[in-house]
C-alpha cells in the first residue's frame, strides 16, 4: 500500500511553506555576510476589477505564523537532503524573527500602493516570510473585501438581512474554507456553515438541510414531517427540490399538522426574486433564506427588484472571490540598510510606478468622512491620522490583536466613512491617494540614482 | 493578550471540516432511524469555460481523509456546545466509514455528468463527506486541468520545456498552495517552488532568486557577483530588475569573470517574446526561464511568436485557476435503498438534466484514440472500457493509490488519446458523452414518478 498523504500543515511546518528561492537567497545572504536589515512592503499595485476599496484581513495569521515558525529536526533533515549546507542549516536551527512589523489593523480599507504590512528585519528573516504572508493576507483580503461589499449592500439597500458563508465546498482547499469563514466575518458576515471554522475562530455556525434530505425520503412531504419531528420549532425547510411554490405550501401544511412553528424556508434555484415574493405570500413572517449565486451584484439587483429575504448564503462567489480570484498583492523590497541608514530601493518597471522607502499612511477626514489618503515617507510628519500600527518591535510582539467582533465593528465604521462613489459595487470611482512631496521626491531621486548607477 | 489562531487543520480535525447542515441532517437521519444506504455522485454539471476536458485529481486526499476521520473528545465537546444531542454524539464517538467508494483514478479526463466519485453508504456517513470531498476534489481537479492544458501545449507546440508551479503566494490559503503543487504535477508539471509541497508529496522543488536579492546589493553587478560566489556553476540569474538586456549581458560578464558556468536567466516582466529572443542572442545555450503571466493561452502565443525558453514558471493563473476559479462540482444523491433495492432519485431543476441511479462510465476507443463515452446504469453491460475503480468496499480500502509519477504518466497518455478538438486551449469542441438507453429510460421514468408523486 502506498503512503497516503492528506497534506496537512502543522504550525511547525509553516517554516517550509515558502518558495525554494527564499531559502536559496537566505543561504546566499548568510554565506556572503549580507545580513543587514531591509524593509519589505506588502501592497496592491491596483485593486481588483470593480473594487473601490480592499479591506485588510489576515494579520492575525501572520502573527500566529511568526510566533510558530521554527525549523525542527524534520525540516532540517529535509533541507539537508535538498542540498542546503551545514552552516546555513545550523543558522536555521536557531532561527527566530528579530525584526519589526508594522501593519494596517484588520478591517481597514486599503488602496493601491498603500502598505498592508511593512517588515523590517535582517534580510534572511524578512525574505523567509514572503510566501506565507502573501498567501494568507492576499486571500483573506480578497474574501473580506467581497464580504464587506455584500454587507454594505445589505446595510444600504436591504433590511438588515443576515449573511452567512456557505462556500467551504467551493473554496480552494481546506485552509481557504476556514480562512474564508473568518474573513467573511471580518467583512461583516454573521456566521458560517463551516463547523471547524466555528470551532477555530469562535464564529456562529448555521445550517438547515440539503436536497439529499428531501430526496432520501419517499416524498417531500415525508421528508418535511421527519424534519419537523426531529427539529421541532423554528426549523428551516429547503423547498426547491421538486417545485418551490408547492414546497412552500407543504412546509406550512406540515408544520401546521405537526403543531410546530415554521422557522423558515430556503430557496436555492430558479428566479429567486419572483419565487421569494410568491413564497413570502405563503410563509408569511417565516424566514426566507436565499442561497444560490449570491454576491454583491446579485444582492443589489435583488433589492432593486423588491425580492423578499431574511438571510442570504453566499457561497462560491465569496470563497473563490470569483470575479477577482487574484489579489495581486506583492511583497517588495523598498529599503535596505547601508552604513546604519536605510537606503531607498525599487525595481524599475516600464509602465509601473513604485514607491521606495519606509512609509507612513495618513488618512484625512472631513465632516466625518474620509476625504483622501496621503502616502508619505516614514520620517515625514503630515496631516491626517497615521494608519500603520506597530506589531513587532525587535522581534517582540507588541500588539494585542483585537477580537473578531471588534474587527467586524471596525470594518463597518470604516467602510461607512468612505465616499459613496468608491462603495458602489459596479464601476466604483477611485479613492484619492496623494503621494507626499517628500515621497515623490524620494521616488524621483531613487530612480535617477539607479539609472546613473546601472545605465 | 488575545488568543492567536493560525487556524491549522490536523487530520483529526477533518471530521469538523463540514457544513453544519450535514451534521444537522446526520442527527436527523440517526434520530428518525433513517439510516439506510444511499448513493451520492460527484460530477460537473458543465465544464468550466474554455475547457474541453477536466482532469480528475484529489482522490488520494479523499482516501487519506476517510482514513483519518474521527470525532475525538474535543470535537464531541464542541458539538455538544453547539446543541447536538447526547445520543447522536455517542453515535459520532464511534463513527467509522462502512460504505463503498468508486472513483475515476487520478489523471483521468472527465466530462459533464460523469461521476468523478460515487459514494454508497448509510445516509449519515455519506452525508458527512460532502463538504470535504468537494473542497478537495473540486480544487485539485481545477488545477490539474489547468496544468494538463499547459503541459499539452508545451508538448504539442513547444520543445519539451519544463513547467514549474510558482504560484503558492497567490493560492487561496496554505492548503491550496500544497494541493496546487500536487495537482500541477498530476497534470504534467515538473515540480514546484513550494518547499513544503516537496517534503509532503516528494515533488522536485525549484527556485532561483527574487528582485529583492538584486536590490539588496549596491548594484545589479554586485548582486550577480555575490550570487556567483555563493552558488558557483549553473545558477539562474533574474535579469529584469533594472533593464533585461543589460541584465543578460551582466550575467554573462559576471559568470565569465568569476569563471563559473551560467545556468540560465529568468525573465519576469516586459514583452517576454521579444525579450526572450534578444536575451537568447546574449546567453546562448544557457536556460531562459519565463515566469510572468504564464498560462496555456500565453504559452500558445509564445510558441506561435517563436519565443525562446527552456522553462516556464506559471503562478497565479495556475493556482487560482484564474479564468475559471469555480469548479462547479456537485455531490448529489442519486439513489436510496428501500426494501433492499436502490431506488433512483433526483432533484427536478428547470433547464438542468440530471441522471439518477448508480452508474458506470464506459470509454470507447477507436484507432488508439477515444471516440466517445457512454454513461450507463451501474447494472448495464456496455461496450467500451469501464472507468470507475472500486476504492472502498464495506468500509475497507481496497485500492492501492498509484505513485504521483505514475499518475502523471497516466495523464499524458490519456490526454493524448483525446480528440484534437477538445484539447484546444481556445474554444475547444465538446467530447461526446452518450447516455445509454437504460439510463435515459431510468431518467424519464424517475422524473415521471416524481411528477406523479409530488404533483
Amino acid at each position: 500500500m502506498s503512503q497516503l498523504t492528506f497534506g496537512h500543515i502543522d504550525p511547525s511546518d509553516l517554516s517550509l511553506f515558502t518558495d525554494r528561492y527564499e531559502l536559496t537567497m537566505m543561504e546566499g545572504y548568510y554565506e556572503s555576510g549580507h545580513t543587514q536589515r531591509a524593509t519589505f512592503s506588502v501592497y496592491f499595485r491596483r485593486l481588483p476589477a470593480d473594487r473601490g476599496y480592499a479591506l485588510a484581513s489576515g494579520l492575525e495569521q501572520v502573527i500566529a505564523a511568526v510566533e510558530a515558525i521554527e525549523f525542527d529536526a524534520d525540516a532540517i533533515a529535509f533541507l539537508a537532503d535538498q542540498g542546503f549546507g551545514d552552516d546555513f542549516l545550523s543558522f536555521l536551527e536557531s532561527f527566530e524573527f528579530t525584526g519589526e512589523i508594522r501593519a494596517l489593523p484588520e478591517g481597514t480599507p486599503v488602496f493601491p500602493n498603500e502598505p498592508l504590512l511593512e517588515v523590517t528585519a535582517p534580510l534572511p528573516e524578512a525574505q523567509l516570510l514572503e510566501t506565507l504572508v502573501l498567501n494568507q493576507v492576499g486571500y483573506q483580503t480578497l474574501v473580506a473585501t467581497k464580504a464587506a461589499r455584500m454587507a454594505d449592500v445589505v446595510r444600504r439597500h436591504g433590511d438588515g438581512q443576515d449573511l452567512v458563508d456557505f462556500g467551504s465546498r467551493r473554496a480552494h482547499g481546506a485552509d481557504a474554507g476556514l480562512k474564508a469563514a473568518r474573513a467573511a466575518y471580518v467583512g461583516g458576515f454573521d456566521g458560517t456553515s463551516n463547523v471547524l471554522a466555528g470551532e477555530r475562530f469562535g464564529l456562529p455556525t448555521y445550517g438547515t438541510m440539503a436536497h439529499s434530505w428531501v430526496q432520501s425520503f419517499e416524498s417531500e412531504r415525508a421528508s418535511f414531517e421527519a424534519f419537523a419531528d426531529v427539529c421541532g420549532d423554528d426549523a428551516v425547510y429547503l423547498i426547491d427540490t421538486y417545485d418551490t411554490v408547492d414546497g412552500a405550501e407543504r412546509a406550512v401544511a406540515v408544520t401546521d399538522d405537526r403543531d410546530v412553528r415554521l422557522g423558515g424556508v430556503r430557496l436555492d434555484s430558479g428566479d429567486l426574486v419572483e419565487l421569494s415574493k410568491a413564497v413570502h405570500e405563503i410563509v408569511g413572517d417565516a424566514d426566507i433564506v436565499v442561497s444560490s449565486g449570491v454576491d454583491e451584484y446579485f444582492l443589489r439587483d435583488f433589492f432593486d427588484d423588491d425580492g423578499v429575504a431574511s438571510a442570504f448564503g453566499p457561497g462560491t462567489a465569496l470563497t473563490t472571490s470569483k470575479d477577482a480570484p487574484d489579489s495581486g498583492v506583492v511583497y517588495k523590497l523598498t529599503a535596505v540598510e547601508r552604513d546604519e541608514t536605510f537606503e531607498p530601493s525599487m525595481k524599475l518597471s516600464p509602465g509601473k510606478v513604485t514607491y521606495p522607502g519606509r512609509k507612513e499612511l495618513y488618512r484625512v477626514e472631513r465632516d466625518g468622512s474620509y476625504a483622501h489618503d496621503v502616502l508619505g515617507r516614514h520620517d515625514e510628519s503630515l496631516a491626517g491620522e497615521p494608519q500603520l500600527e506597530t506589531i513587532y518591535e525587535d522581534g517582540s510582539l507588541v500588539y494585542d490583536p483585537p477580537s473578531l467582533s471588534s474587527i467586524r465593528d471596525r470594518t463597518q465604521r470604516e467602510v461607512e466613512r468612505l465616499p459613496e462613489r468608491c462603495r458602489r459595487v459596479r464601476e466604483p470611482e477611485p479613492y484619492e491617494v496623494r503621494i507626499s512631496d517628500g515621497l515623490e521626491t524620494l521616488r524621483r531621486e531613487t530612480e535617477r540614482d539607479i539609472r546613473e548607477r546601472e545605465g
